[in-house]
């Protein structure tokens, strides 16, 4: 048997209390009501480091749930990813403390100017000299839209025509504004940047406008590794365009890996080969040194979970207020986009009836829609290498549950056991993140992707 | 005689090469092309704390200086504030390793929009606990309008009154949307935030709408410490309502005392008192041992300037292109703003002719619009207490020489000096920024405040 490539392995997380498992905040030994302080920050990247994983991957939200009740009431009251700090500004004190660990961060691009927008990941991705990802959202949310000053979002499709020119705005900042060689700094010659080797990037689109140069010199990536999640027809060809790291949702193993199969269609069909992209999905784990451990564990942590706070959530994913269903009214109503990547997880496929709400408490047990992994360290593993070659995903975004207890249990129990497998490396691999994923001299865009095409712009007269 | 008040101290710093002394990393022991690593504001952090400063200043600007030549090739060759990263995200890695530093970040309101921008704010004084300074800059230059998609930027006074709302704005997000005791994090009852205790903040105005709650829960200042510096008569209307710390030019101690005596008329006319403001001057040391040592670093500091370099940046604050002037020729044309502001303080005062661009290379020995005050311990300590006691400031910015020598000869050198005089203090004062400041229980705005005015909507239901 050829040699295993080892697993991605990011943790999921949230500046916030409350990310996915509703209610886990209250247990005892659970620290999240301390996200807004830096030591918290600082001993989970230490963490993660120590347990050799490759990424932090913090999502993001700019509104609040407010489809439940019709107010963003209940979402307070649980503190469902409400109240919500700032992802980026956390980066560079976790970088400062790690040497080889990945930072993704979750942008929304609605939110954002993409001059202003270029210049921040640059910097962070000078700061940590090469270890920033970006997780492009288009934002779905009408709170959202209300607090940026917009009377609604855009309409599915049209968020991702405007996401598809923020990017190629980006991207020209990012790949093609300054030459590798513009930076000089020749001491002798008082000559820090060549000008002729730094153009300015116009543009006049549908959605923005833009005339000037990129303001920070190269950074280790250029363009930061790129994370997203697109699941409907038009989402799949965002991310068969841009993304080079691909979460797919956990829909269970035959699900997920027809979603695989349709976005290597997908890929394929824009000139990208299956190895220059990773399928991630999510996975929640409650370990122990015994079978028995661990299930006592969840028993436990299932004791403070809210499920009803995930169906608050929830609500807001598929835009239909639960709050005004009967436990075995079956749900629907809600755009056809947010059912369709929302309940088609939890509903199955093809002909099956949409869930009730008892139905989706029950898929809650920890508080989010999650059914964790739960077992000794060999039964984790089994599921993990399960998900490798039946569902051919070649990584994970580990959901947090009591934190950081379950991620120091992972790193502890989980960590050697799939080491032993070669599921998990033993040391991490040199260079910039996307050269410790896509290997070493790939630190840059590959030539296929989309953001390369505007190198070639370089060569042209600034 | 009464004790003095310690001086207000920071270091006044840019997230890029050549901030105000043009040429200077040339010198063989200068470390500004570090700008873009880690260790450059780790140390820079950690030595400013051993010299008890009491800030960062962090300067910022979003476009390049492309008025000289009609072209941003010369601010490119010689590193003018261009390239510059974002100032921000360097702040929590080096809040992560001081305890009492404060951090000014600048930020332009024209790229901003305030539901984002007062999110990344309330996070960073949260992870700092309490330790971050906003200054206000409203966005003066084109090539700034054209990266943000603008054909022009506003007209100085349009831009004060766009300023006025989105402060307004922030205010109310980070003054009235959240109560103190919103969030009560009861275990027990598993209520994290009572939703009564959090509301909306809607606002149709000129220039934003917005109706959405601050999502981050009260931060220990709420409104970061603010600085500003206008100075224009608009400009000093805005900073008499909005300033804590007021920037002052460094125009000699007599034209600054008045430019003082002016703003505290403004400040008695909006009814705020004298002692709820502080105002910094710039101020630039080259300092040793003795004072024939300081001579000559400053005769060698000298020899690596560029004066030009400094004239190229003049160009775009007064928005002339001075490229296309004699030696000999007066300094005229720009904007009655630009000249009023920026000009005035070389022209000097009343009749005075115009400088010519001789003379204004001739006041820039290092290779910004700075007269540097060389001398011993003891000299520049005497020019200190003159500035505090005729031009009646508070403290001051120290400008970047060469760096980080000329931070650690003042840390080493100057400051036990300015200790034995009772004009610095021996440690730091406990809580927050502004309570370091202004005194413990001052963590918020005072009530004379214009941001304290909204506080009172705080009483009315959600």
């Amino acid at each position: 048997m050829a040699p295993r490539r080892p697993i991605l392995l990011n943790a999921f997380d949230m500046n916030t209390v409350g990310h996915i498992s509703h209610g886990l905040w209250r247990h005892p030994r659970d620290r999240s009501i301390d996200y807004k302080r830096m030591p918290y920050w600082l001993d989970l990247a230490r963490t993660l480091e120590r347990g050799l994983f490759d990424g932090l991957f913090l999502a993001d939200v700019s509104g609040v749930y407010d489809v439940w009740g019709g107010s963003p009431d209940a979402a307070l009251r649980h503190a469902i990813q409400v109240p919500i700090n700032d992802p980026a500004v956390l980066v560079s004190a976790m970088a400062s403390v790690t040497r080889h660990l990945g930072f993704g961060i979750t942008a929304t691009i609605s939110a954002e100017s993409p001059h202003t927008f270029a210049r921040r990941m640059s910097t962070l991705d000078h700061l940590s000299e090469g270890r920033i990802g970006w997780n492009i959202v288009t934002g779905f949310l009408d709170s959202s839209a209300r607090a940026l000053g917009q009377s609604a979002p855009l309409s599915h499709d049209a968020r991702y025509d405007r996401a598809d020119e923020f990017m190629d705005l980006v991207y020209q900042l990012w790949e093609t504004s300054w030459d590798d060689d513009a930076v000089v700094a020749d001491r002798a010659s008082g000559i820090y940047t060549e000008p002729a080797r730094v153009r300015r990037i116009r543009h006049e689109g549908p959605a923005y406008r833009l005339d000037a140069m990129h303001l920070c010199e190269p950074s280790p990536q250029r363009t930061p590794l790129l994370f997203q999640a697109g699941a409907s027809p038009r989402g799949t060809a965002f991310a068969a365009r841009h993304a080079e790291v691909v979460f797919v949702p956990n829909q269970g193993l035959k699900a997920t890996a027809q979603v695989i199969r349709k976005l290597e269609a997908a890929l394929t069909a824009v000139g990208r080969t299956r190895d220059s992209v990773r399928f991630v999905t999510t996975l929640q784990v409650v370990t122990g040194r015994t079978d028995t451990e661990a299930r006592e564990r969840f028993d436990e942590y299932r004791g403070y979970a809210q499920p009803e706070a995930g169906l608050v959530q929830f609500s807001s994913a598929i835009g239909v207020d639960l709050s005004r269903f009967g436990l075995d009214d079956p749900v629907s109503g809600g755009s056809a986009d947010a059912i369709q990547s929302s309940v088609s997880s939890l509903a199955g496929q093809g002909g099956k009836p949409s869930p009730t709400v008892r139905q989706l408490l029950a898929q809650m047990p920890l508080g989010g829609r999650h059914t964790p992994v739960v077992g000794s360290p060999a039964q984790v593993a089994d599921e993990i290498e399960a998900w490798v070659d039946e569902a051919g995903v070649d990584g994970f975004n580990l959901v947090r549950t009591v934190s950081p207890e379950g991620l120091e249990h992972f790193v502890d129990l989980v960590v050697p056991e799939l080491q032993r497998r070669g599921l998990h490396k033993t040391a991490y691999a040199n260079g910039v993140w996307r050269e410790k994923i896509f290997g070493t001299g790939q630190a840059r865009l590959p030539s296929t992707h989309a953001g390369a095409q505007w190198r070639d712009l370089s060569q042209q007269t600034p």
